[in-house]
Protein backbone atom coordinates (compact mmCIF):
# COMPACT_ATOMS: atom_id res chain seq x y z
CA UNK A 1 0.00 0.00 0.00
CA UNK A 2 1.28 3.49 -1.26
CA UNK A 3 1.58 5.93 1.84
CA UNK A 4 1.09 9.39 1.39
CA UNK A 5 4.17 10.95 1.19
CA UNK A 6 5.05 9.02 -1.09
CA UNK A 7 2.81 10.59 -3.39
CA UNK A 8 4.80 13.75 -3.58
CA UNK A 9 6.93 12.94 -6.28
CA UNK A 10 7.34 14.43 -9.93
CA UNK A 11 7.03 11.01 -11.34
CA UNK A 12 3.17 11.10 -10.09
CA UNK A 13 0.81 12.38 -12.75
CA UNK A 14 -1.24 13.41 -10.29
CA UNK A 15 1.27 15.47 -8.41
CA UNK A 16 2.61 17.00 -11.51
CA UNK A 17 -0.93 18.15 -12.40
CA UNK A 18 -0.84 19.63 -8.82
CA UNK A 19 2.16 21.36 -9.54
CA UNK A 20 1.50 22.70 -13.06
CA UNK A 21 -1.56 24.10 -12.45
CA UNK A 22 -0.76 25.33 -9.16
CA UNK A 23 2.67 27.50 -9.43
CA UNK A 24 0.88 28.71 -13.04
CA UNK A 25 -2.05 30.21 -10.76
CA UNK A 26 0.45 31.73 -8.06
CA UNK A 27 2.21 33.33 -10.77
CA UNK A 28 -0.99 34.80 -12.27
CA UNK A 29 -1.82 35.84 -9.50
CA UNK A 30 1.25 37.37 -8.69
CA UNK A 31 1.37 39.41 -11.71
CA UNK A 32 -2.35 40.85 -10.86
CA UNK A 33 0.55 42.93 -8.67
CA UNK A 34 2.02 44.41 -12.27
CA UNK A 35 -1.35 44.58 -13.48
CA UNK A 36 -2.57 47.05 -10.51
CA UNK A 37 0.62 49.30 -10.58
CA UNK A 38 0.48 49.58 -14.54
CA UNK A 39 -3.00 50.94 -13.98
CA UNK A 40 -2.29 52.79 -11.19
CA UNK A 41 0.36 54.99 -13.53
CA UNK A 42 -1.94 55.28 -16.67
CA UNK A 43 -4.55 56.27 -14.06
CA UNK A 44 -2.35 58.62 -11.93
CA UNK A 45 -4.17 56.66 -9.18
CA UNK A 46 -1.90 55.70 -5.53
CA UNK A 47 -2.56 54.20 -2.66
CA UNK A 48 -0.08 56.23 -0.91
CA UNK A 49 0.81 59.83 -0.47
CA UNK A 50 4.70 59.46 -0.90
CA UNK A 51 3.91 56.86 -4.30
CA UNK A 52 2.79 59.54 -6.66
CA UNK A 53 6.10 61.70 -6.37
CA UNK A 54 5.55 65.25 -7.34
CA UNK A 55 2.37 64.70 -9.50
CA UNK A 56 -1.45 65.71 -8.38
CA UNK A 57 -2.47 62.25 -7.73
CA UNK A 58 -6.05 60.70 -7.45
CA UNK A 59 -7.00 57.76 -4.85
CA UNK A 60 -9.56 56.21 -6.19
CA UNK A 61 -10.63 54.68 -9.69
CA UNK A 62 -12.89 52.54 -11.15
CA UNK A 63 -10.37 50.64 -13.26
CA UNK A 64 -7.95 50.21 -10.67
CA UNK A 65 -10.22 49.23 -8.12
CA UNK A 66 -11.85 46.58 -10.12
CA UNK A 67 -8.43 45.11 -10.81
CA UNK A 68 -7.85 44.78 -7.25
CA UNK A 69 -11.43 43.04 -6.69
CA UNK A 70 -9.69 40.23 -8.90
CA UNK A 71 -6.95 39.93 -7.01
CA UNK A 72 -8.74 39.65 -3.61
CA UNK A 73 -10.96 37.21 -4.95
CA UNK A 74 -7.93 35.23 -6.68
CA UNK A 75 -6.82 35.33 -2.53
CA UNK A 76 -10.24 34.03 -1.71
CA UNK A 77 -10.26 31.20 -3.48
CA UNK A 78 -6.98 30.07 -5.04
CA UNK A 79 -5.19 30.62 -1.88
CA UNK A 80 -7.64 28.11 -0.21
CA UNK A 81 -7.32 25.59 -3.31
CA UNK A 82 -3.78 25.11 -2.75
CA UNK A 83 -3.97 23.27 0.52
CA UNK A 84 -6.82 20.99 -0.34
CA UNK A 85 -5.28 20.38 -4.33
CA UNK A 86 -2.20 19.11 -2.36
CA UNK A 87 -4.25 17.19 0.00
CA UNK A 88 -6.34 15.86 -2.44
CA UNK A 89 -3.00 14.69 -3.83
CA UNK A 90 -2.58 12.35 -0.79
CA UNK A 91 -5.40 10.71 -0.79
CA UNK A 92 -4.65 9.06 -3.97
CA UNK A 93 -7.44 9.88 -6.47
CA UNK A 94 -7.99 8.59 -9.54
CA UNK A 95 -5.00 9.88 -12.09
CA UNK A 96 -7.38 10.92 -15.03
CA UNK A 97 -9.97 12.68 -13.24
CA UNK A 98 -7.58 14.40 -10.85
CA UNK A 99 -5.29 15.69 -13.81
CA UNK A 100 -8.39 17.36 -15.73
CA UNK A 101 -9.62 18.70 -12.28
CA UNK A 102 -6.75 20.46 -11.51
CA UNK A 103 -6.86 21.31 -15.33
CA UNK A 104 -9.99 22.16 -15.62
CA UNK A 105 -10.14 24.58 -12.27
CA UNK A 106 -6.86 26.47 -13.26
CA UNK A 107 -8.19 27.19 -16.65
CA UNK A 108 -11.51 28.53 -15.17
CA UNK A 109 -9.18 31.01 -12.71
CA UNK A 110 -7.18 32.14 -15.89
CA UNK A 111 -10.42 33.21 -17.84
CA UNK A 112 -12.24 34.22 -14.39
CA UNK A 113 -9.05 36.91 -14.61
CA UNK A 114 -9.31 37.94 -18.33
CA UNK A 115 -13.08 38.96 -17.97
CA UNK A 116 -12.57 40.70 -14.73
CA UNK A 117 -9.71 42.29 -15.10
CA UNK A 118 -8.80 42.48 -18.45
CA UNK A 119 -11.80 42.51 -21.00
CA UNK A 120 -14.56 43.07 -19.31
CA UNK A 121 -17.31 40.66 -20.49
CA UNK A 122 -20.91 40.87 -19.31
CA UNK A 123 -22.30 38.53 -16.92
CA UNK A 124 -22.60 35.34 -16.42
CA UNK A 125 -18.99 35.04 -18.17
CA UNK A 126 -17.46 35.87 -14.56
CA UNK A 127 -19.66 34.03 -12.45
CA UNK A 128 -19.20 31.26 -14.41
CA UNK A 129 -15.24 30.84 -14.61
CA UNK A 130 -15.76 31.41 -11.15
CA UNK A 131 -18.31 28.38 -9.84
CA UNK A 132 -16.30 26.17 -11.96
CA UNK A 133 -12.66 26.57 -9.79
CA UNK A 134 -15.65 26.35 -6.86
CA UNK A 135 -17.09 23.77 -7.32
CA UNK A 136 -13.87 21.73 -7.82
CA UNK A 137 -12.58 22.73 -4.87
CA UNK A 138 -15.62 21.69 -2.76
CA UNK A 139 -15.36 18.63 -4.15
CA UNK A 140 -11.56 18.21 -3.58
CA UNK A 141 -12.36 19.57 0.26
CA UNK A 142 -14.99 16.75 0.76
CA UNK A 143 -13.51 14.15 -1.08
CA UNK A 144 -10.39 14.56 1.35
CA UNK A 145 -12.37 14.75 4.16
CA UNK A 146 -14.81 11.15 3.13
CA UNK A 147 -11.18 9.77 3.18
CA UNK A 148 -9.98 10.42 6.76
CA UNK A 149 -13.42 8.64 7.78
CA UNK B 1 14.02 8.06 14.20
CA UNK B 2 11.85 9.44 12.36
CA UNK B 3 12.58 11.43 9.37
CA UNK B 4 10.04 14.68 8.75
CA UNK B 5 8.80 13.18 5.56
CA UNK B 6 7.12 10.08 7.22
CA UNK B 7 4.81 12.26 9.67
CA UNK B 8 2.93 13.01 6.46
CA UNK B 9 0.58 10.27 6.57
CA UNK B 10 -3.00 9.73 7.67
CA UNK B 11 -1.78 7.07 10.15
CA UNK B 12 -0.12 9.77 11.75
CA UNK B 13 -2.98 10.92 14.20
CA UNK B 14 -1.58 14.76 13.85
CA UNK B 15 -1.16 14.66 10.27
CA UNK B 16 -4.96 13.20 10.42
CA UNK B 17 -6.17 16.10 12.85
CA UNK B 18 -4.19 18.84 10.90
CA UNK B 19 -6.16 17.66 7.42
CA UNK B 20 -9.67 17.57 8.81
CA UNK B 21 -9.53 20.97 11.11
CA UNK B 22 -7.47 22.37 7.90
CA UNK B 23 -9.66 21.62 5.23
CA UNK B 24 -13.06 22.05 7.54
CA UNK B 25 -11.61 25.97 7.72
CA UNK B 26 -10.62 26.36 4.06
CA UNK B 27 -14.34 24.83 3.33
CA UNK B 28 -15.87 27.29 5.82
CA UNK B 29 -13.79 30.14 4.22
CA UNK B 30 -15.02 29.39 0.96
CA UNK B 31 -18.43 29.43 2.47
CA UNK B 32 -17.92 33.29 2.91
CA UNK B 33 -17.82 33.55 -0.90
CA UNK B 34 -21.30 32.21 -1.23
CA UNK B 35 -22.56 33.79 1.94
CA UNK B 36 -21.93 37.66 0.20
CA UNK B 37 -23.64 36.61 -2.41
CA UNK B 38 -26.46 35.96 -0.95
CA UNK B 39 -26.13 39.27 0.84
CA UNK B 40 -25.23 40.98 -2.15
CA UNK B 41 -28.49 39.94 -3.98
CA UNK B 42 -31.14 40.46 -0.55
CA UNK B 43 -29.34 43.75 -0.58
CA UNK B 44 -29.77 44.33 -3.87
CA UNK B 45 -25.30 45.69 -4.07
CA UNK B 46 -22.91 45.11 -6.21
CA UNK B 47 -19.30 45.32 -6.67
CA UNK B 48 -19.27 45.77 -10.28
CA UNK B 49 -22.07 47.58 -12.97
CA UNK B 50 -22.39 44.67 -15.02
CA UNK B 51 -23.16 42.21 -12.22
CA UNK B 52 -26.58 43.71 -10.97
CA UNK B 53 -28.17 43.30 -14.77
CA UNK B 54 -31.34 45.74 -15.36
CA UNK B 55 -31.84 46.49 -11.82
CA UNK B 56 -30.88 49.64 -9.81
CA UNK B 57 -28.15 48.38 -7.37
CA UNK B 58 -26.15 49.76 -4.70
CA UNK B 59 -22.28 49.74 -4.12
CA UNK B 60 -22.13 50.05 -0.45
CA UNK B 61 -24.14 47.89 2.61
CA UNK B 62 -23.07 47.81 5.60
CA UNK B 63 -24.35 43.97 6.15
CA UNK B 64 -22.25 42.95 3.22
CA UNK B 65 -19.64 44.86 4.26
CA UNK B 66 -19.22 43.05 7.26
CA UNK B 67 -19.10 39.72 5.56
CA UNK B 68 -16.27 40.84 3.35
CA UNK B 69 -14.16 42.29 6.69
CA UNK B 70 -14.81 38.38 8.46
CA UNK B 71 -13.80 36.87 4.71
CA UNK B 72 -10.52 39.29 4.80
CA UNK B 73 -10.04 38.31 8.59
CA UNK B 74 -10.14 34.57 7.63
CA UNK B 75 -7.25 35.14 4.99
CA UNK B 76 -4.99 37.26 7.33
CA UNK B 77 -5.19 34.38 9.91
CA UNK B 78 -6.17 30.85 8.14
CA UNK B 79 -3.80 31.10 5.58
CA UNK B 80 -0.86 31.35 7.50
CA UNK B 81 -1.83 28.99 9.49
CA UNK B 82 -2.26 26.57 7.11
CA UNK B 83 1.60 26.48 6.70
CA UNK B 84 2.42 26.84 10.17
CA UNK B 85 0.32 24.01 11.32
CA UNK B 86 1.69 21.79 8.34
CA UNK B 87 5.28 22.52 9.88
CA UNK B 88 4.23 21.57 12.94
CA UNK B 89 3.29 18.42 11.92
CA UNK B 90 6.46 17.94 10.59
CA UNK B 91 8.26 18.80 14.32
CA UNK B 92 6.90 15.55 15.75
CA UNK B 93 4.58 17.27 18.58
CA UNK B 94 3.17 15.23 20.94
CA UNK B 95 -0.10 13.76 19.61
CA UNK B 96 -2.77 14.24 22.61
CA UNK B 97 -1.64 18.44 22.89
CA UNK B 98 -1.30 18.65 19.01
CA UNK B 99 -4.53 17.34 17.94
CA UNK B 100 -6.46 19.14 20.54
CA UNK B 101 -4.55 22.97 19.46
CA UNK B 102 -5.93 21.94 15.75
CA UNK B 103 -9.28 21.33 17.31
CA UNK B 104 -9.46 24.53 19.39
CA UNK B 105 -8.20 26.95 17.06
CA UNK B 106 -10.36 25.56 13.91
CA UNK B 107 -13.45 25.41 16.45
CA UNK B 108 -12.42 29.68 17.72
CA UNK B 109 -12.33 30.12 13.54
CA UNK B 110 -16.03 28.96 13.29
CA UNK B 111 -17.26 30.81 16.49
CA UNK B 112 -15.28 33.72 15.35
CA UNK B 113 -17.18 33.86 11.51
CA UNK B 114 -20.31 32.94 13.32
CA UNK B 115 -20.62 35.72 15.63
CA UNK B 116 -19.05 38.20 13.37
CA UNK B 117 -20.76 37.31 10.28
CA UNK B 118 -24.39 35.40 10.82
CA UNK B 119 -25.34 36.31 14.35
CA UNK B 120 -23.98 39.55 15.51
CA UNK B 121 -23.02 39.09 19.15
CA UNK B 122 -21.80 41.54 21.23
CA UNK B 123 -17.68 42.08 22.54
CA UNK B 124 -15.81 39.89 23.76
CA UNK B 125 -16.97 37.18 21.56
CA UNK B 126 -15.35 37.67 18.78
CA UNK B 127 -12.31 38.85 20.11
CA UNK B 128 -11.90 36.12 22.08
CA UNK B 129 -12.44 33.54 19.41
CA UNK B 130 -10.07 35.54 17.84
CA UNK B 131 -6.93 35.04 19.86
CA UNK B 132 -7.26 31.31 20.56
CA UNK B 133 -7.15 31.15 17.37
CA UNK B 134 -4.01 33.48 16.70
CA UNK B 135 -2.00 32.18 20.16
CA UNK B 136 -2.50 28.99 19.05
CA UNK B 137 -0.53 29.60 15.39
CA UNK B 138 1.89 31.84 17.19
CA UNK B 139 2.71 29.34 19.48
CA UNK B 140 3.04 26.72 16.78
CA UNK B 141 5.19 28.89 14.67
CA UNK B 142 7.39 29.90 17.65
CA UNK B 143 8.10 26.10 18.38
CA UNK B 144 8.84 25.20 14.64
CA UNK B 145 11.37 27.67 14.88
CA UNK B 146 12.66 26.55 18.43
CA UNK B 147 12.84 22.93 16.88
CA UNK B 148 14.95 24.03 14.10
CA UNK B 149 17.98 25.48 16.21
CA UNK C 1 18.12 9.39 -7.24
CA UNK C 2 16.57 11.56 -4.43
CA UNK C 3 12.50 11.37 -4.61
CA UNK C 4 10.93 14.59 -3.89
CA UNK C 5 9.31 13.79 -0.72
CA UNK C 6 12.56 12.95 0.21
CA UNK C 7 13.57 16.43 0.65
CA UNK C 8 10.84 16.95 3.01
CA UNK C 9 13.34 16.76 6.10
CA UNK C 10 15.21 19.21 8.25
CA UNK C 11 18.41 18.21 7.37
CA UNK C 12 18.01 19.08 4.25
CA UNK C 13 19.25 22.51 4.55
CA UNK C 14 17.47 24.16 1.27
CA UNK C 15 13.81 22.40 3.75
CA UNK C 16 15.32 23.98 6.68
CA UNK C 17 15.98 27.44 5.30
CA UNK C 18 12.98 27.47 3.49
CA UNK C 19 11.17 26.54 6.69
CA UNK C 20 13.26 29.06 9.06
CA UNK C 21 12.69 32.28 6.20
CA UNK C 22 8.66 30.94 5.96
CA UNK C 23 7.53 30.72 9.32
CA UNK C 24 9.50 33.88 10.21
CA UNK C 25 7.52 35.54 7.41
CA UNK C 26 3.88 34.01 8.64
CA UNK C 27 4.59 35.55 12.17
CA UNK C 28 5.60 39.03 10.85
CA UNK C 29 2.33 38.76 8.70
CA UNK C 30 0.49 37.80 11.70
CA UNK C 31 2.15 40.74 13.95
CA UNK C 32 0.32 43.56 11.76
CA UNK C 33 -2.92 42.33 12.93
CA UNK C 34 -1.73 43.53 16.57
CA UNK C 35 -0.35 46.38 14.97
CA UNK C 36 -3.98 46.72 13.27
CA UNK C 37 -5.20 46.81 16.89
CA UNK C 38 -2.98 48.99 18.42
CA UNK C 39 -3.64 51.60 15.42
CA UNK C 40 -7.09 51.50 15.70
CA UNK C 41 -7.12 52.08 19.85
CA UNK C 42 -4.39 55.06 19.33
CA UNK C 43 -6.72 56.31 16.85
CA UNK C 44 -10.33 55.27 18.13
CA UNK C 45 -11.04 54.05 15.00
CA UNK C 46 -12.94 50.60 14.68
CA UNK C 47 -14.30 48.52 11.73
CA UNK C 48 -17.53 47.47 13.36
CA UNK C 49 -20.13 49.52 15.90
CA UNK C 50 -20.08 47.06 18.64
CA UNK C 51 -15.96 46.95 18.77
CA UNK C 52 -15.42 50.83 20.00
CA UNK C 53 -18.26 50.06 23.29
CA UNK C 54 -19.49 53.30 24.25
CA UNK C 55 -16.98 55.68 22.85
CA UNK C 56 -17.43 57.71 19.87
CA UNK C 57 -15.73 55.98 17.55
CA UNK C 58 -14.64 56.76 14.00
CA UNK C 59 -14.75 54.39 10.63
CA UNK C 60 -11.83 55.71 8.66
CA UNK C 61 -8.00 56.67 9.30
CA UNK C 62 -5.21 56.62 6.90
CA UNK C 63 -2.73 55.32 9.67
CA UNK C 64 -4.83 52.28 10.29
CA UNK C 65 -5.31 52.15 6.75
CA UNK C 66 -1.74 52.29 5.75
CA UNK C 67 -1.28 49.28 8.02
CA UNK C 68 -4.36 47.67 6.31
CA UNK C 69 -2.83 47.88 2.74
CA UNK C 70 0.92 46.27 4.28
CA UNK C 71 -1.26 43.12 5.34
CA UNK C 72 -2.87 43.00 2.28
CA UNK C 73 -0.07 43.39 0.02
CA UNK C 74 1.67 40.71 2.51
CA UNK C 75 -1.28 38.28 1.56
CA UNK C 76 -0.64 39.21 -1.99
CA UNK C 77 2.96 38.22 -2.04
CA UNK C 78 4.03 36.23 1.04
CA UNK C 79 1.60 33.37 0.78
CA UNK C 80 1.59 32.82 -2.88
CA UNK C 81 5.52 32.06 -2.49
CA UNK C 82 4.69 29.67 0.48
CA UNK C 83 3.69 27.38 -2.20
CA UNK C 84 6.19 28.25 -4.98
CA UNK C 85 9.21 27.65 -2.03
CA UNK C 86 7.83 24.60 -1.07
CA UNK C 87 7.34 23.39 -4.45
CA UNK C 88 10.95 24.87 -5.35
CA UNK C 89 12.41 23.26 -2.21
CA UNK C 90 11.08 19.28 -3.78
CA UNK C 91 12.95 20.16 -7.74
CA UNK C 92 16.27 19.95 -5.63
CA UNK C 93 17.71 23.20 -6.44
CA UNK C 94 21.88 24.16 -5.67
CA UNK C 95 21.91 24.37 -2.09
CA UNK C 96 23.63 27.85 -1.75
CA UNK C 97 21.97 29.83 -3.85
CA UNK C 98 18.27 28.35 -2.55
CA UNK C 99 19.27 29.04 0.79
CA UNK C 100 20.29 32.42 -0.26
CA UNK C 101 17.50 33.27 -2.12
CA UNK C 102 14.90 32.26 0.92
CA UNK C 103 17.17 34.37 3.26
CA UNK C 104 17.04 38.02 0.80
CA UNK C 105 13.79 37.44 0.21
CA UNK C 106 12.37 37.22 3.19
CA UNK C 107 14.44 40.00 4.60
CA UNK C 108 13.33 42.13 1.70
CA UNK C 109 9.18 41.37 2.73
CA UNK C 110 10.58 42.66 6.58
CA UNK C 111 11.94 45.74 5.20
CA UNK C 112 8.64 46.58 2.71
CA UNK C 113 6.58 46.22 6.07
CA UNK C 114 8.60 48.46 8.21
CA UNK C 115 8.79 50.78 5.57
CA UNK C 116 5.11 51.01 4.62
CA UNK C 117 3.35 50.64 7.78
CA UNK C 118 6.03 51.04 11.03
CA UNK C 119 8.65 54.04 10.00
CA UNK C 120 7.28 55.40 6.62
CA UNK C 121 10.47 56.20 4.46
CA UNK C 122 10.09 57.86 0.99
CA UNK C 123 9.77 55.55 -2.23
CA UNK C 124 11.81 53.65 -3.75
CA UNK C 125 12.30 52.14 -0.54
CA UNK C 126 9.25 50.25 -0.66
CA UNK C 127 8.93 49.43 -3.99
CA UNK C 128 12.77 47.67 -4.44
CA UNK C 129 12.07 45.55 -0.86
CA UNK C 130 8.49 44.76 -2.86
CA UNK C 131 10.50 43.79 -6.51
CA UNK C 132 13.00 41.91 -4.43
CA UNK C 133 11.17 39.43 -2.71
CA UNK C 134 8.88 39.81 -6.00
CA UNK C 135 11.22 38.87 -8.74
CA UNK C 136 13.07 35.89 -6.42
CA UNK C 137 9.07 34.50 -6.31
CA UNK C 138 8.92 34.58 -10.06
CA UNK C 139 12.48 33.04 -10.48
CA UNK C 140 11.64 29.98 -8.60
CA UNK C 141 7.84 29.76 -10.00
CA UNK C 142 9.42 29.80 -13.20
CA UNK C 143 12.42 27.09 -12.07
CA UNK C 144 9.78 25.00 -10.80
CA UNK C 145 7.80 24.87 -14.12
CA UNK C 146 10.75 24.37 -16.46
CA UNK C 147 11.86 21.25 -13.86
CA UNK C 148 8.43 19.72 -14.72
CA UNK C 149 9.17 19.62 -18.96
Amino acid sequence: MTLAYQLIDFKNPVFLAYTLWSVTLALKMMYLSMHTAIFRFKNQTFANPEDGGRRNVHFNNEEVERVRRAHRNDMENILPAFLIGLLYVLIEPSTLSACLLFKIGAIARIIHTVVYAIVVIPQPARVLAFAIHYIITIYMGVSVLYHLF
